[in-house]
Formats: C-alpha cells, structure tokens, sequence
C-alpha cells in the first residue's frame, strides 16, 4: 500500500473516533469507492464498520457496498433496515446487484429481491439464470439504446436523459423497433459529428457482438482483442439484451489467469481471495489432486519393485540417479505444457498447429536434451564419482543417455497432451498439467531401469 | 475462430485474386483492423502482404499497421516508400509508435524516426528512454488537456479539435499554467453539467495519478483495481507527461500473468508469441533452470548414496516409495507456493501478513498431511504389497509418518519461501517457484532414509 492512502486512512481513523463527521464526509466525498472499502474492511471491527456506513455521504453510499468484500456485504445487509437496503440496492448497477445475490444465503437474497423495484427485479431474475461461465452472467441490462432516426443532437439529449443510469455512455447501441442490434455508435464519433447528423449515417454498422452463452473468458478476450470499451450481448434472435464492459473483462481475465495457475499447480480453482477462504476449503481445494497423484505414484513404486532385485544386483548406485532423472525429466514436460497451456489461452496457437508446434518442440527438445546429457555426463564423472566410488563409467553414460531420452520424450508428451486435451474439450490446465509428471515419470522409471538392465546386466 | 470471420476471410481473399478492388475496400471498412491484419498475416505471402496493405482505404492503414505482428511491420516498413512510412507513421498514436520502435533493427529505427515530425521525434525520443518496465514505457501523450477556467461548452470545444488525435476523449485532465495536473473530467460528467458550468466545480479535484518511473504491473493493477478509463502520469514535479489507457493496461497485466507462469515453469520469460519464438530463443529460455536444476539434483544423489548401503540392507524396497513420497511432498510444496505468488501478484497479500499465512498453511498441511498418509498406509497395506512382498507393516508405517511430516514442511517452504523473496525484492516467482522441488526433494530424503535406518535399522 503506498504512503499516500496511509495518510489517508490515519486521517479517516482520527475524524471517525474524534466523531468529526463534517470533516469525514469532506473527505471521503474525495476519495475513491474502493479505497473507502479496503479501510472499512482492514480498520474496522464490525460493529464500526456499520456506524461508518451509515455516515457515507448517500452518492457513495453504493458504490462502496460494492467494493467491500462478501462476508462484510453480508454482515452490513443483515444490519440493514428495509429502507436502508433499497437505497443501496436501488442506487446499484444490476450486473453488482447480481454477482452480490450469488455470493449471499436464501434468506439475504430474499431481502435483496424484495428492496429491488417490480422492474428491476424481474431482470435481476433473468441475469441469475445465465450459467455462470456465460456472457449473460457478467452482463448489465443499463445501456443507452439509440435509434437510428435520431439526430445527434437528439442522442445527446438520450444520453443525458439515462446517463446517469448506464454503467457506460461511451459506447450507444443502435437498434430498431424490434430491438435488433444494426449498429454503434461511441461518443466520440458523436461529438465529432454535426448536431444534425443521422445516426444512421455516422453509427458503426457492422457491430461486433456476442452471445448470451458464449464463454465469459472468450467474451473478455474478444474485448481486449478489439480494444473495446464495451461488448453489446445479443440473444439467438438478434436482439440486445445487455452490455460487457471492459472492467468486468479485466476482472475476467484476471480471474481466469489465476485459475489457470491454480490447476497448473494441481489445486481445484477458487475465486476467493487467499485470506478469505477458510481452513477447509483450501483443504477441499487441495486434496483431491494430491491424493489422486499420491495413489498414481503407484505405477512408479511398481516398476521400481519389479526391476528391484535385478537392480541391485547390477550396483546400487543406481538408485542415487532416479530423483534427478525423474526431476529433469519433470521440469523439461512441464515446460512444454506450461507453454502451450498458455498460448492455447490466449489463442496464440490452435488445434491445427499441432504439427508446427511438435516439430517446433522436438527440435528444442533435441537442442536441450543434448546440452543437458552433456553436462550431467560431466558433472557425474567429476562430481558425483567423488562422493561414490560405486559410480562406473559405464553407469554415467547410462545415465546421461537415458536423460537424454526422457527429455524428448517428456517435451513431446508435454506438448501434444494440452493440445489433445482442448481438442477432446476437456481444460488444457487440469488435464495435462498434473498428469504430466505421472506420465513423465513413469516412462522416465521403465526406460531407465530397462536400458541399465538390458547394457549393464550382461557386462 | 468463429465461422463469421472465417467467411469474411474468404470475402477478402476471393476479391483480393478477382481483382475487384472497390469492393474489397467497401468490406475492409466495415472490418476492425486487427482481424485485417489477421487477415495478412494468415493469408498473404511477403509479397502479397506488401500489395494488400497499399490497397488499403488510407484511414486504416496505420491502425491496421499497428496490428500487425512485428515481423511482417518490419518486412512492410523495408518495402515502404519515404513518403508512404511518413504517412502510416503520422497517423499513428506515439505509444504504439514507440511499441513498434522497440521491436526493429537500428536502421529501421533510423528511418521510422527520419519519417516522424520534429515534434513527434523529440517526444518519441523522450518516451524511449524510460525503462522498459516503466509507466512511461506504456504511456502516450497524446490526451485532452483542459484548464480550469474553461466552461463546459469550451472543454467540448477543445474535446473536437484535439480529440481525433488523442488516445481516449472520455477522460480529460485539468491543468493550471505550469502544466500541474490539478483535476480530472470525464466526458460523462461533462455532459451531465450545463454548458455554462466552470471546469473548476465539475472536475474531481484528487485525481489519482501515477509517476513516470513506476512499475508497469503496479500502474495496470491500479487502473484495475479503480475501474478507470485511463490513468495520467504525472513527472516529480507533479506535471502530467502523459496517460496509460486500460487497453494497453490489459496487455500488461496479461504479460504479466504469462510471465509469472513461465518463472512458476522454470521458463525465462519471453514476451512474443510462442509460434513467433526461434528454436533457439526458446533454447534459451529454457536450458537456464534446465541445467541449474539438473546439477542442483546433485543432493538428491548424494543423500541417497551416502544412506545406500545401509538403506539396501535393511530393504531395497525402500527405494520403490522414494518417487512417491518426493512427488508429492513437490505437488504439496508447489500448491502453496503458487497459491502465496499468485496472491502477491494480485496484491492479495504483503509479506506482513506472513504469520496469517504460516498459521493458516499449517492448518491446512496438518488436515492434508493427516488425509494423505492414512490413505497412503491403506494403499500399501491393500495394493503395493501385492506385487511387491517384500513391504512390511513397518515399511508401510514409515512411509506413511514420513509422508506426513514431508508434507507438512514442504507447506511450510512452499508458502515462506515466495513471502521472503519479496521481502528481499526478489521476484517470487522466480526465486520461489523451480527451487521449491530441490529443497522440499532434499528434505524428504535426508527424513525418509534416516527415519527408516534409525527405526527399521535396529530391528
């Protein structure tokens, strides 16, 4: 947190417990929304954090209920008389409204619903039932709407008229009398246009849409693609029904990100934030993966018992070599999966790549497999051979020729497993990331044991 | 790619070989110029990209040129005429310009700037000397400026004569004589006022600015985390130098996310696309932690030959569990310290918050570690002592205690490790992530060979 808002939030504490209200409100009416809600959230215990809400000035009073994190909404709307929750909810975008509404228990929705006017509440119901990875469910219904007869003097006076109401301006959708999309036109196109121009003529009428089930994280990335203020979401008949504007988008896209790094690291995505989740459900988070990993070791405790007796009768110094191998082998996959589960998210490369992109990995898989066998031969014969006499040269070679295999094989099972994945519909992140290892490991185990047994049983 | 686009490709690509120019110039109108520059790159050879760039309506060519991925720019700009660079490159935003600069070769470079107006040039000059993970970087300087005692029908004014060259419209920053940013106005709150309205009492008078030498990252987190439009840089003395809008903010918080992935993967983090990378860029972006990783197992092999002889005399099947209990004390480690570097990034967590860390890991670790090793003791007892017989009930208990007390401490890294790298100003994901494996892979060693000699040793 930078020194600035410190300042500010000591400045906050100080006129809250001298109960300098006047002074308070001056100074909140300068601050932003979010930053008055991270104080509430860290500074105040409960009770205060009621008595400090009802101070807000009433123009703020919503935008920081819909910064604060769920657990404290919850709290605050419990303490709520009816008519203070109107006022919040009726000041509220519908898009806020809802994603409040899916975080909140039966009995608070209930409350939410009944404060919300016959209107809104009618949409607020069509908005919860869009799945939650859809374009609907992170959509708002405020918009201003044009027609395309207008005037632009006109269409100032509409944006004026419902402005204040629409979670953007910059961005107008033109529709007809059916409400079918036929174009956009942005502000600055309007203010750039003579006041007695026709809509019709300086709108935009090719507008890109999306539908109202189309993957949220597709709908982001689209945005970001086309720099885009906002996306108008359009149902099966053509019809608008909402916007996507580019803060959801980014909060999308951040969502999505994490997500995918949760299950590259084997854990089931989670939306909360880190300190927000309770014991359990990190617990619940975490152990599926790592039981169903801890069981799949199975298969390399099985082929290690199976070549055990032949194993240590060769030498067993053998053994001193599988972490390595099996590590090596692990980061080179990962690599290449991590690399391609990524680009696949950003839509760098698709499924039809499939060939550039393993004959692009088998050639840095060769490149590396061959620095890395290198070195580790070096490294065996003058490092390793110190501190065990056990370890022949033969042993090394082995060794080093063996990690030269399993790198290959290891980036080519890295990269083509996300691609098979997305093909099969299946996430690239959870299917291959965790699996990786397993896999690698095994074919690591089975090539090493079976090459050392078949060159150094005969010797 | 969805089928719309892929038939308006087809559009493109049957006038472009019919030689019916005119109406290829009235789709391309109607077409957003990154999906054109798609277009060229997917479609067209060298040759062709140079002649369908010339066939341009001339108000796209720059921002279809800005699109274009910086292979192909270079390629065009070598083609370009003196006269037909000056004119892509005056029309296009300085940001952009200076994003375009950075990826060519010095003679390139030497030209783009031959071609740019003196003013332009000196600003370019300018922008390129802030580093490269700076605001200034990504900012441009291209933005409304009002004064403060401008009326709101003056700002409008100003609005439509600068405003075609300015980046955004909708944000408009105040600024007394000496250039001070004093205030913000955004074109929504201009045009909910009078016309007659002075600046100074419509304008939000703390507008949240960042300065030139700030981290990228942290300048796309704020624009974020206040949902702004823009954000304006301001210099030392606090005068604004320029603004960093929320679509170049998103590609940063993009590359950001990508490259936190590759550190978590043990990959240097490479900005272009992966089908853009060389064989031997990605070499390089890999063989780095390859090697130090490989070298770095020198531990895992010395523990295990110093235990050897003893190890193999109490029971060589001690060594089929040595993968699993190593894969899952990384897989647990790996959960944590991901979770802990994903939270730092997103300002979730500061390293004072690392007690509420370690208690709540620990918890977590204790149910996990509890979980896995009852389920651990079970399988062995029920399915590896099948195949292999000669595990003992003890071998069993050991492996599963040992399992425990792996997981527990690897939590405990995992999650302590990322907290103290920042601290020191190191990048968690880097320092954190490719180490985590080494050290938890050692600890579990020395703990499983030495618990199991001092236990099984004296039986």
């Amino acid at each position: 947190m930078n020194e600035e808002l410190e300042m500010l939030y000591e400045k906050l504490t100080a006129f809250y417990e001298e109960r300098k209200f006047a002074d308070l409100r001056m100074l909140l009416l300068d601050m932003e929304p979010t930053d008055i809600a991270e104080f509430m959230e860290e500074n105040l215990d409960d009770k205060d954090q009621i008595r400090f809400f009802r101070l807000l000035p009433k123009e703020l009073a919503s935008d920081v209920f819909v910064e604060i994190d769920s657990d404290t909404q919850e709290h605050l709307i419990k303490a709520f008389s009816d008519t203070e929750l109107k006022a919040v909810i009726d000041d509220m975008f519908l898009d806020d409204t809802v994603d409040i509404i899916e975080e909140m228990p039966a009995n608070v929705v209930k409350r939410i619903l009944a404060s919300s006017t016959p209107e809104n509440r009618k949409q607020l119901n069509e908005l919860l039932e869009y799945p939650d990875d859809s374009a609907g469910s992170i959509m708002t219904t405020e918009f201003v709407a044009l027609s395309a007869n207008m005037t632009v003097a006109q269409a100032f006076d509409k944006i004026r008229r419902t402005g204040i109401n629409s979670e953007t301006i910059y961005t107008c959708y033109v529709t007809d009398g059916k409400k079918h999309l036929i174009g956009v036109a942005t502000v600055k196109k309007l203010l750039l246009s003579q006041m007695t121009d026709i809509i019709r003529d300086v709108m935009d009428d090719a507008p890109i849409s999306v539908e109202t089930l189309e993957d949220k994280e597709d709908v982001a990335m689209k945005l970001s693609k086309y720099d885009f203020l906002a996306l108008p979401v359009v149902d099966k008949e053509g019809c608008i029904v909402g916007i996507v504007t580019v803060d959801d988008a980014v909060d999308v896209l951040q969502e999505e990100a994490t997500e995918d790094i949760q299950k590259m690291a084997a854990i089931l995505p989670t939306e909360k934030p880190y300190l927000k989740q309770s014991v359990w459900n990190i617990w619940k988070a975490r152990i599926p993966w790592l039981l169903l990993l801890m069981v799949s070791a199975t298969f390399t405790s099985m082929i290690l018992s199976s070549y055990e007796n032949k194993l240590a009768a060769i030498s067993v110094a053998l053994y001193a070599f599988v972490p390595m191998l099996m590590d090596t082998a692990g980061n080179a996959g990962g690599q290449s999966s991590v690399t391609v589960i990524r680009a696949l998210a950003l839509n760098e490369i698709e499924f039809k790549d499939i060939f550039r992109i393993i004959w692009k990995e088998l050639r840095v898989a060769i490149l590396l497999a061959l620095t890395v066998a290198v070195v580790c031969f070096v490294k065996i014969m003058f490092i390793d051979r110190i501190y065990n006499e056990n370890i022949t040269t033969g042993i090394a070679a082995i060794v080093s020729g063996v990690l030269f295999i399993t790198i290959v094989m290891a980036k080519f099972v890295g990269c083509i497993l996300p691609l098979i994945a997305k093909k099969c519909k299946l996430d690239p992140a959870v299917v291959a990331s965790p699996f990786i290892t397993t896999i690698v490991d095994a074919l690591s185990l089975i090539i090493y044991c079976s090459v050392a047994i078949s060159l150094l049983g005969q010797l």
